[in-house]
């Protein structure tokens, strides 16, 4: 199999090795060949070449089986004037593979609960996946600026609401079978729609699965005092961004979700959901975990290879089980290193 | 001073009815003469008058004082085909009384972190407010809709940024002198905009100030993990929705989270940042302290009654250092009644 890597900026380059060395041994011990190709993307993309997606990089992950990203941005890019920015680049190419439905699991691991802020008597059985919706939204619609004021518009076709809401019905049937909806539509017309749409949906096409629709503001709320209640959550690309980085808080760190982002097509893209982290790169104490786990997701989604993809999950679990944490885990916010790390799950 | 009581929907009239009898006395301890007026508003307007915001109510509220409101929407209102919808009424006043700035504190009381879903330890100490933008964003751009879409634009001018942040600003003076403001800068225009503006009111006009920039995602994560480092927070409409949503869970309870919303001129809008809850409504259990806390903050922004202010915070306080808990605060889920615990306060 043909996997792309883009390492990206800040931490992205040590936890995309780290998953790439786990995806070799994996890739042993079950007889498959990975081939990987290094490409650039965000920050590094733009160093090199102005670009923060280059051609290159794009008709690479176009030829590919999968793509495993790291992370983008840093300060060095964020001047407030300039013209081009790493966030642009996993922007392009999320919209350029018509990766519209990003997966972003969230399973709380009885040895992280020290690490999450919530009471582990909450967190105890929750498991659920957010289904953001990836490549529509307040994110790719006009802006504008003049002197004095600025816009973003917010746009859904009812396509895209339709096709990511089919596949947040698909993985529900195989799992509880119980879907959140998340909209403003006391509010917003992109959230009325997406809720008329998705009612459709449903009752048309997947009348076993039930269906429940939540306010964001709601759902910010609910997210953290009933988490267990919640099995599949589709929501649009704005809303999807701020309720994983909170969900990542039921897992005790934002270094141990990992995200498969997936379109019609055959190339699917993986990256951790923490972002590039300049403040601890290269020191060789960043989570690999996000980004191994992201991995597993890769061979699950993009290759099929499920035993692989748990192997690869259990190894992970036990590594946390005997107590392998990184900084971000560690109650006394000391840690193992990224190599380390890495290793325990080898 | 004359104040108009919007009642609403839902527990609206029952929570306003509580906060009422707590000003009349505070009002009698004190010597003052609080003259009230009831007007209509959401959905009980429109069921008596075919609008949301009916011009009587309107102008009531301009002569006024000071607004206090309960809540407003409900099931009976949301079909999806609907014209008028309650929240509309609630949008219209805000805007049409100039009200830019939303004020939201959120300061847990030791009596009740057994209702909240985070760890106490954590909870210690926070004092926080979130200065959420009111009258601007995306609830205000324009709206479109087609057969096969929908849009909402996000708006923001210079100046209506540089009102919200100067407000902030002055609020954290007499604070701790520490402001974050969240954005998306990464992505939206918007964001760029609000970041720019922000940093330059900051360095003109109030250097004292120490600023910090947030993205949005970011922030949902470190408000639950290290909320004791926020001071005031300054964000648009829609992040501060969400975002004071989550923060609720600091203090245990959205039925605890007064919210006072204030704009250039005299007349202050003063709601709980709960909704009205139909589910609960006309059972007497509704817990009324938010908005009794909403009446405190109406004491002390329109009438400048600061040891009243004062002397209803602290009559909440006793009671829930007594225990008196409507059953949104009571781990077994029952509680005393509305009525009890605003007997409590009295
Ligand atoms: C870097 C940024 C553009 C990105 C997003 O908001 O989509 C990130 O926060 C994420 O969640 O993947
Ligand atoms: C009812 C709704 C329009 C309102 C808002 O989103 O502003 C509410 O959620 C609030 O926070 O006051």
């Amino acid at each position: 199999a043909e996997i792309v890597v883009l390492p990206g900026d800040g931490i992205g380059p040590e936890v995309t090795a780290s998953a790439m060395q786990v995806l070799r041994a994996v890739g042993q011990r079950y007889g498959h060949e990975f081939h990987f190709t290094h490409e650039l993307i965000g920050g590094a993309a733009i160093d090199a070449t102005g670009e923060p997606l280059p051609a290159r990089t794009l008709e690479a992950a176009k030829r590919a089986d999968a793509v495993l990203l790291g992370a983008v941005g840093g300060p060095k890019w964020s001047d407030p004037g300039a013209k081009v920015r790493p966030e642009q680049g996993l922007l392009a190419i999320r919209k350029a593979l018509g990766l519209y439905a990003n997966l972003r699991p969230v399973k709380p691991h009885a040895a992280a609960l020290g690490a999450s802020p919530i009471k582990p008597h909450l967190l105890t059985g929750v498991d659920l996946v957010v289904v953001r919706e990836l490549t529509g939204g307040v994110y790719f619609g006009q802006k504008t600026r003049t002197a004095t004021s600025a816009s973003d518009l917010c746009e859904y076709s009812v396509e895209e609401i339709e096709r990511v809401v089919r596949r947040a019905c698909t993985l529900a049937r195989s799992r509880r079978g119980h879907v959140t909806s998340v909209d403003k539509a006391n509010v917003l017309e992109t959230s009325r729609l997406w809720r008329e749409v998705t009612t459709r949906v449903v009752r048309e096409e997947f009348p076993d699965i039930t269906l429940e629709h939540q306010l964001v503001d709601s759902m910010a709320m609910h997210l953290l005092s009933r988490p267990r209640e919640y099995d599949v959550i589709v929501t649009e690309n704005m809303f999807g961004d701020i309720l994983t980085d909170e969900a990542s808080m039921l897992a005790g760190s934002l270094g141990l979700l990992p995200s498969a982002s997936l379109g019609e097509g055959r190339v699917g893209l993986y990256e951790p959901i923490h972002g590039s982290a300049p403040d601890i790169a290269g020191r060789d104490v960043a989570n690999p975990y996000a980004t191994i786990l992201s991995a597993a997701m890769l061979l699950r989604h993009s290759l099929g290879l499920e035993p692989e993809a748990r192997c690869v999950e259990k190894a992970v679990d036990g590594a946390l089980a005997a107590g392998v944490f990184t900084a971000d885990l560690s109650p006394a916010g000391r840690g193992v290193s990224t190599q380390a790390a890495m290793v325990a799950v080898l």
